[in-house]
C-alpha cells in the first residue's frame, strides 16, 4: 500500500498472477476466433498419416499442454497484441504498415513463434514451416487478407502451437510402444 | 489512388518502403535515449582485450553495418514499440504488467534480441548473455527501474546491436589477418 | 617458434585457413552428390511463383553468396561429417543408430540447418520446413533410405541453404523494386 | 529377422530405445568428467542471490530433470561424440583443427548449446552467456586447452544445462510463491 508522500517503486507493487496469465491466453486466442478444436484439425492433418488411430480428443489434450506453458503464453498474448493494435491503426509508421500488410520481409511473427515451436524441440520446425507455407484449416482463414481483422501474428502462432502438438505427440507415442513391447534387445 | 464506392484491398495500396523503414530505426533508438557511441562502449567493453588497437570509430562502423540489416531495423522497431505501449499504459492485462516490470518470466524480449544475434552466428550468444546480466555503460541507465520509462525490450535489444558488432569484428579481423600475412601453408 | 624440449600448447601452432574452409564446403558438397544446380532448382521451386523472370544463374548466385558465409561453411561442414562417420559405423551407441536412421526424436539435424537459416532471417524458416516436409528434387535423392549412403543432416542443411537462398533474393527483389520505381510518397 | 536373399530397409531393424539414449547421455558425462553435483555449483552461482534458500540437493533435481529432456540428451551425445573424436583426431581437415582448437569463428558448440536452453525459454540465454563467459568451476577446467582433452561442445553444453536448470527453477519458485501467498488480488 501506498503511503502518502514516499514514492514507491514499480516493482514493489507488482507480483506475477500466473493463473490470469493462463486464462487470458485463452481468451484471446477465443475472442480472435481460435478455439483449441480448430488447432486440433491442423495437429490431425500433420500426423495422422503417422499415427492412423490418432483421435481429436487426443489432440486437443496435447494442445492444452502446450498452451499451458508460459514462454507459449507469452508469445501468444504478445503476437495477438501486436496483431490487435495494428488493426486499430495504433502502432507507429512504418511499424504499423508492415504488420497491417502482413509485410514479407517482416519476420517478428515467425520469431515469436519459433519461440514456441523450440519449447518442444527442433523436430517441429518442419512441420511448423509446411502449415505456414500451405494455410489449411483454420491457418486459410487466419490469413484472408480482405477481412478487417488482422492477424499477421496470430496465423504463425496457430501453425507453432500445432507443430508443438505434434512434436508432443510424436514423443508420446513413442513412449507408448517402448512401453507395451518393451525396450529392444540389443 | 481509391476510387468512391470501390473497395481496395489494403494490400494493393501498401508498398514497404525500406528508406523508411531504416531511418526510422535510428530515430526511435536516439529519441529512446541511445546513441551509437554509447552502443559502441559496450563493443569496446567486450572487444578491447582481444583487438588492442580496436577504436571507437571501427566500433561505430560495425554497429552502423549490424542496423543497416533489415531483421534487426524490425526488432528494434517491434521492441521500441511495445516498450513505448508499456509506458503509456496502452497494453491490456496481463502483458501491460508483465512488460511494465520486466517480469523476470517474460521471456519475448530475450527472444526479439536472439533474432538479432543470429544474423551475425552464434558466436555472439555469449557476449549477447554476458552484458546482458552484467548491464555495463548504457544498458545500466536503460535497465534503471525508478524512471518513468520502461525500457524491457530495448536493454535487451541494445546488448544484442553489440554483441552482433562484435561478431562482425572477429570476422573482419580474421580477414585482416590472413590478408597480410597470408593463408598458413600447409 | 618452437624450442626443442618445451611443449607448445595447441593453440599456439593453429592458426585458421578461411580459404580452405570455404573450398572444403564446397568440396564436401560435391562429393556427397548435391550440386549448385540442385540446389538452384530447390529455390526456383520455392521462389518461381513470386518472381516469374527469376533465372536458375540468378538462384545459383544466391547460393554461392549463402555458401560463403562462415556459420553456413561450419554448419555444412560439421553435419557432412557426422552423416559421413555415421555411414563408416564409426559413432557410438546410441548416436551411431539415431544418425543412421534419421530418427525422428534426434533433432540436432534441424538444429544446424535452423543455424544456416537464422544468418538470412526468419523470414526463411516457412520455405525450411516446406522443402524439408516435401522433399523435391534433390532433397528426394538424398532422403532415399534405401542406399549405402547417410544423409541426415545433408537434406536438412541443403533445403537450409535453399531457404537462405530466397531469403536473399527476397530482399535483392525488394531492393531492386525500390530502385526502379523509387520510394513511394508518404 | 533377415530372411537369407531378402534385402532388408536399415529401417526395419531399428527401434529407438529411449532408457539407452537416457543412461548413455549421463554415462558420457561422467567418462568425460562431470558430475551433476559440479553442475549443480554452477546452478548455486547463478542461483543464489535470487533465491538465497536454495540448495544444492535443489539444484541437483532440477539438473536431473533437465537431463531427462530427449533434445538435452541428443546434443549431450552429439557435441560429446565430436569432442572424442577431435580427441582422437578423426575428423577431416579443417573441421579436425577447428574443433580442436575451439576455433572462436567455429559456432557449432553454441548452437546445440542453445538447442538445450531453448527446451526452457529464452529466460536462460543470458545466464548461458554469462557463465560461458566467466568460466566458473567445472567450465574453467573444461576450458583448460592445455591438457590433452577437448571439450570444445562440453563446456557450452555444461553451462547450458546449468542455465536451464536455472531456468526450471524460476519457474518452480514462482509457483511455490503462488502457492503459498495465493494469487495476488486484482
Amino acid at each position: 500500500m501506498e503511503t502518502r508522500g514516499e514514492p514507491v517503486a514499480k516493482s514493489k507493487l507488482y507480483s506475477l498472477n500466473s493463473g490470469i496469465v493462463a486464462s487470458t491466453t485463452k481468451e484471446w486466442l477465443a475472442k480472435r476466433g481460435v478455439t483449441v478444436s480448430q488447432i486440433a484439425e491442423l495437429v490431425m492433418f500433420l500426423q495422422q498419416s503417422y499415427y492412423p488411430s490418432l483421435t481429436l480428443e487426443e489432440c486437443e489434450q496435447n494442445i492444452e499442454a502446450v498452451l499451458s506453458k508460459r514462454e507459449v503464453q507469452n508469445a501468444v498474448l504478445t503476437g495477438i497484441q501486436l496483431d490487435m493494435l495494428a488493426e486499430e491503426g495504433k502502432l507507429l509508421t512504418p511499424l504499423q504498415e508492415m504488420i497491417e500488410n502482413d509485410e514479407g520481409l517482416y519476420g517478428c511473427d515467425e520469431i515469436l513463434a519459433l519461440s514456441i515451436v523450440n519449447v518442444y524441440g527442433s523436430i517441429g520446425l518442419t512441420n511448423f514451416g509446411y502449415v505456414d507455407k500451405l494455410k489449411p484449416g483454420i491457418l486459410k482463414v487466419l490469413n484472408d487478407k480482405e477481412g478487417e481483422q488482422c492477424h499477421t501474428f496470430l496465423d504463425d502462432i496457430v501453425g507453432a502451437i500445432a507443430a508443438s502438438a505434434s512434436s508432443r505427440i510424436a514423443h508420446r507415442k513413442q513412449a507408448e510402444i517402448e512401453e507395451v513391447i518393451g525396450p529392444p534387445l540389443d
